[in-house]
């Protein structure tokens, strides 16, 4: 039995959305981010960088990193298809991976942790400031380059579309208006229909 | 044939690496980065993103992103044994991979690409002074927890190695002192004497 380890309102969402699109046998562990539970000595041990997720696979080994924990699912759940099998067609699927990954997810970091790579407090402000620009020009690749339609990868669900739409779900909250990125709004709006991804939520919240 | 379109003394260094170490049949093209040539209309049609490196397999197919070209090649060589094939080994490969791109580059970049992320040159400032600590500190995750030995993954060399021996040549310019990670420091001075390695720096150079 696999334990992932998550923290609610987090990018575990989409590792947990392909959890449940695997149909993958797990358990889960929540880590209280306001009590800085991530960085308690019990959980650096299973992750020494301190962040969510994890995902342990009960022999020992334990996987970090959303892009590296939503192909190792798609490798492991063949049948369930949920990324190309084909070396391009993977390949596309982690190029998008990797830009949500050092792109989209770090250009939202600065609203919140500035302080990874600052100091000052107006540094801070300054950071804050940028990311409604920031944010919605990565996005603004994405819907005019990247999303294919009606899922990321074309007809077919992948892992690509999980991790967008956990992206997506923040776009408010960064200072960016939906209706400046369309495409990506309905993709959110469709994911939020899919049986996996209603799953995934209500453990998140549970 | 494929078109390796790369910068010089950027990230694009990796992707050389196993290229090289695959035995890839491709060609160079070189985008000039003190003329912007990676933000020309020209290049903007082949990867929009405006950033180098950028794979072209000659059907049309592009692909972009360090970790995903890195696997790519990996899996279009299997007998040259770049990435482990199992999916557990793989994940490993990838965690590495994932770590590399979006916590260890990305600090990086924050000594040189603030304008990213903010817009004041008093917070370009502080980033750049924090370069040094949180350059450090992520290779200090590495030092202690990842770097398996003799190669990152233990035994076999891949694609890993490729990867952060390009970061790992950075660590002066980031103001990290090498001996504060001295089995990083050893890694880089032994993959600097392998084949692939002095090929790729070579073919950069020219």
């Amino acid at each position: 039995m696999w334990t992932f380890y998550y923290a609610p309102n987090t990018i575990s969402l989409a590792t947990l959305i392909a959890l449940e699109a695997a149909g993958a046998p797990y358990q889960i562990t929540r880590l209280d981010f306001s009590a800085n539970e991530q960085r308690s000595a019990g959980y650096l041990k299973i992750n020494p960088k301190g962040r969510a997720p994890s995902l342990a696979l009960g022999d020992g080994t334990i996987l970090t990193e959303t892009p590296a924990l939503l192909a190792f699912i798609a490798q492991s759940f063949p049948q369930a298809r949920l990324a190309p099998a084909d070396p391009v067609g993977f390949a596309k699927a982690q190029e998008f991976n990797a830009y949500l990954c050092a792109t989209v997810h770090v250009a939202h970091s600065h609203r919140i942790r500035g302080a990874r790579w600052a100091n000052e407090e107006a540094s801070f402000e300054d950071m804050r400031r940028k990311v409604p620009q920031s944010v919605r020009e990565a996005f603004q690749v994405i819907e005019d380059h990247y999303l294919q339609g009606p899922w990321v990868l074309g007809e077919a669900w992948s892992i690509c579309d999980a991790y967008l739409y956990t992206l997506s779900q923040w776009l408010e909250a960064d200072g960016v208006d939906p209706g400046a990125v369309p495409r990506v709004a309905d993709h959110r709006a469709r994911m939020g229909e899919l049986p996996a991804v209603r799953a995934a939520l209500a453990k998140e919240r549970a």
